[in-house]
């Protein structure tokens, strides 16, 4: 059992090391990095590839992530609670305030976005579904980070990347934004994560009011601040969202 | 080697059970579905759940699939040399039909949907990245089976399904939707797979002249066509995208 359970182990560090970084990589470069003879990573690989997690490029010889994974992504997709109850309110969300909405789920050190919802006009926008944000910097990350222990404890033990000149990266500086949000119910990012934007997110609760997840908007920062402030009407309606979700979810109303 | 080999050969037909059919599955049924003894069932499903690609609920303890899956599917997108290339080229082609968009490549026994332009009005629509689509009924199919073998082995061979009473599924007659496809460059859908919907697809090549994927519109019969016949204008943009597309990746003019 313990050598099956290790060849599983190494097939998803493979997958890992393809999905980050250089994500074209020869045999050799994947056996060195993982620390496996030649064969073992051979081996690995060619069963990925066998079952479409992995495609060769036919010109280089190199490997990198197949389709299988994009089709088991959107099943995940199908069945996610949380993403199917917010599809109605997130996409209220986004006419009422112009912007692009996001709702984010705690995913290893991270917020895995779930659904985003273009800005309702006509400029050309990148879908972010499945990307990745960072707890400590971002308004859904500092929601998750303030209500689900297992974000806070990811939070503190992770290196904390300063993106911007307003950044925090101490412990005392995220303690203090974390009671913030706590206190006010809400967390903002402006300028921390991106130069040029904002976001106002909340949190959502389920049914036994555990925080399953967070909701919020991203835009520029000249229309959703007004000076050093959050617009309020904004707030107010990020608010409004996660409530109406949590509510679908079950949670209490008090 | 073969030990480890079948343990991730098994891994992945845990992952493709969830992905179909019930989607939330108790141990036993796992293990029963896919004929294993239920603690190698459990040395799988422990292993799947701890790298991310199973969560299991909570309140029922049944599995599901994982958010591992949802970021490396994100990740397969972002290295898709294809969809990068035919970004911009699809969102214009969305804009001068006024219909959604729709890239797809072959992956199994059908259609995945790699990229998908929201039709540019103010409906909601549902995101179909990652969704399948049937070889033998759609635009998208008919252009890959037409033109790539693999599909056309994968079409001769497999189910083709009657969706609607104009679903052509005998072989005779598949063969001559593919001889008039191949004849005009490029496919139609009118009503063969969803009822009221029509689609046209035309090939994508690379640099080698291999078709790599397909690309079309699909809407409402009523705006997509003209009594019995596709509209010609939209063929002619389709056809100019397929084009674009195809030399942006390298492919001859002639």
């Amino acid at each position: 059992m313990a050598r099956t359970i290790q060849s599983l182990e190494r097939a998803a560090a493979v997958l890992r090391l393809l999905a980050g970084g250089e994500r074209r990589l020869g045999l050799s470069e994947i056996a060195t990095a993982l620390d496996l003879a030649k064969g073992t990573a051979h081996g690995l690989i060619r069963t990925l590839q066998q079952e479409g997690f992995v495609e060769q490029d036919t010109a280089t010889g190199r490997y990198q992530l197949g389709a299988e994974l994009l089709r088991l992504g959107n099943s995940y997709l199908d069945v996610h609670e949380l993403r199917a109850r917010a599809l109605v309110w997130t996409d209220d969300l986004a006419r009422s305030s112009g912007e692009s909405v996001y709702l984010g789920v705690l995913h290893q050190q991270g917020v895995l976005i779930v659904h985003h919802v273009f800005r309702p006009d006509d400029s050309r926008q990148v879908l972010e579904v499945g990307a990745m944000q960072p707890l400590h910097s971002t308004a859904l990350g500092k929601v998750l980070t303030a209500y689900d222990p297992v974000a806070l404890s990811e939070a503190l033990d992770g290196e904390r990347q300063a993106f911007t000149e307003r950044t925090v990266t101490g412990e005392d500086g995220l303690e203090a934004v974390l009671e913030l949000t706590r206190g006010r119910g809400w967390a903002s990012d402006v300028e921390e994560t991106w130069d040029g934007l904002a976001s106002v997110a909340a949190p959502i609760h389920d049914r036994r009011g555990m925080p399953v997840g967070a909701v919020g908007i991203t835009g520029a920062v000249e229309r959703v601040c007004e000076g050093e402030d959050l617009r309020a009407l904004l707030v107010a309606a990020v608010r409004d969202t996660a409530r109406a979700v949590s509510r679908d979810l079950g949670a209490r109303r008090f």
